[in-house]
């Protein structure tokens, strides 16, 4: 079953470590077929290198397992919980890629400093708050993914519009219209997350980027008047 | 037509990647040939693996298009102006290059702190002033031309003892004599800007290089008493 | 003789170089045989490239070689010292990975910020006091490996829930269930590393990562109510 | 002539970019036959892409060509300042690498951290002082090398014990028995240079290894009682 989306889910996973994004084990892509409810995601503790499209396992949003003869990723609460509440996401994408996840560990959200964080994330990327000891020792996976919505929702920002968000003291999650554009989102926040790190590096005091590029590069690329590319 | 040109072109574009410059599609290569006036450039949006050289775009300086099944890349308008002001320059290259980017959203000129970049650039590497919200919710890409001439002629100096330089908020644009030429400025800018990062985090009051440094290398790689290399 | 053995610590020792971990011949990984107390280990100062199985070096714990044509690792005395101490260790792995050494130069412990680290160290990375002059210039090796052991006790903390610690002014140990296990955990240490630093660029003042979620990831990956991967 | 020691010196050459320590054309290794006073160096700016061992040029200490059929690199008189004064030296590399050209830059010696550096480097490794303007519109290259020897004799210490040097706001110069170990004196200086950046960041108050680290690791590799490796 779904087997069209079982191998764009191996091919978003496989690009993960190819780009650098994952170490060993350490990240994992989803994606969902909204028609059945049901979404495919990376075996827990398997090794990019043995993974083959039939190692995926497929559950749907109570995590059930559907198909497969691995347990999910033991982040699949999270997925599920953010499939859930946001129907426009097709895709999602857990790394512990290095710089995304030091400005995770420092507790601070990502300033747009400029027209490559603007061209996909459409402000600062947020980084939640730490979650309490109960949310920890509870349901954690669930509580991880509750906490990235309700960091939407109080920013109030489309999730589309903000692709991706650091776990305070963890790392990014990324997301997309399917799991191909949420790795490249993970991409391009690793990306970003090093110009910003260079940028206060090089300016202590820098600034941030002015909200005319913010919303002209953004809408370059985005929304009706979008301009880039062939479309 | 200019399939000589083309095929110059198609190889720049290509090298970006290879170098490590650009990361997906964010970046471009142009050159011109000046006896048509027309100029060849990257497609946008489209991705380098699937790249070709029939897919590049020929354009004149006002942006009609001659040949090509694709949009020139949004940032042609950029290149036309710089094409348009100065005849010595046969390339352009932008980057998101990841440094470089860094010194752009910092909003500082690169200090020639050494003989590396003195080899290439004779003086501190310009940072444009920011573009004003008229200037960016109207010809953007045009304006961003502009302010990179407005920004060579206020330092008064030759773009070719200038082969690029810093678009603020953004990253760098680079040129040379031919397309080729243009990518080989935007590795060193990478170069250079890692290194003056990394000089500043050596020592916070590093100096200047001494003006006879500067004169020297420029020097020794250009004009009329250049004894680097074969010629 | 040990034919199995030597398999698993030449494929151990030649994942260094391709991991990045080691640069020429600086590192090496031994593992134990319980049964007859020998370990198979690195020869000092040899190539990666030239290295074959056949040429590990097999010595006892008291360091008499056992087999082989060269010399061991200079590094055996430190090793041996582990192996005597615990039982539980099955393999060891020494390199100077560049920011982990960094660490240890810096003669700081790794403080645990984020979920990376605490999925496979259970708290601070320890970094061992200096060797006194004595210490240095008597059995320096063997020394180094008492330093190692000293650190731990004095933190009361278990070999395998810290498998790897930072020799100061030298560069880290790391260990495991076996050779291979041990450069895993030296991969980690140096990911680990990496985001430490980054993250204390990005917040100088970045707090350690609660203790809910040291907790919980160790335990998502270790003892009895792991959850992680397929068991 | 001196077929062997080209082959020698183009291997040695070649392996500068593989090892990433040169960009373009930045970077020479040379050679000496003693017998003949002769040396083989890498022609000027020309493509590592391209070269082969029958581009080298043959020159005599007074820079004669004696036999090639380019011109040498511009830095020959630096190089044949340093073979005239130091009879041990039988091979030279200078570079651009990336941080170790930022401590050049940075005007900063590289402090004696720990054993990585003192395996090789038995000392600070130093920074020349600037050339003056008229030693820089004089003859720059040959007084590269003598400032470099001058820095050497204010030490006071033997270049086989220090084989490298900064040349402030330049980059670094290693030297070695042949051309292979000067490239690798390259290399291992880079990863130093790395390591000290890294430490300073970590603790800005770091401390230099103590004297007893810096005697022992360089004895354990250098000397009459040197047991590191097969000899």
């Amino acid at each position: 079953m779904l087997e069209e989306l079982k191998k764009q889910v191996y091919e978003a996973n496989m690009e993960l470590p190819r780009r650098g994004l994952v170490t060993y084990t350490w990240g994992n892509a989803s994606g969902i077929d909204r028609e059945t409810g049901y979404f495919v995601i990376k075996p827990s503790g398997v090794e990019y290198e043995e993974l083959t499209p039939d190692d995926l396992t497929v559950v749907d949003l109570d995590l059930n397992k559907i198909e497969g003869k691995y347990k999910p990723s033991s982040d699949s609460a999270t997925h599920a919980q953010l499939y859930k509440k946001y129907a426009e996401i097709g895709g999602i994408v857990h790394t512990h890629s290095v710089t995304a996840a030091s400005w995770a560990q420092a507790g601070r959200s990502i300033p747009l400093y400029g027209t490559t964080h603007a061209d996909y994330f459409f402000g600062d990327i947020p980084c939640t708050r730490s979650l309490t000891p109960d949310e920890i020792n509870g349901e954690y996976e669930k509580n991880t993914g509750l906490v990235i919505i309700e960091t939407l929702e109080e920013y109030g920002i489309h999730p589309m519009h903000m692709p991706g968000i650091l776990c305070k003291n963890h790392g990014p999650f990324t997301w997309g219209t399917d799991a191909r554009q949420a790795v490249y989102h993970a991409a391009v926040l690793e990306e970003i997350a090093r110009m910003a790190l260079n940028t206060e590096l090089i300016n202590p005091k820098a600034a941030l980027a002015p909200d005319s590029i913010r919303d002209k590069h953004f809408c370059r690329k985005h929304g009706a008047n979008a301009y880039y590319g062939q479309n």
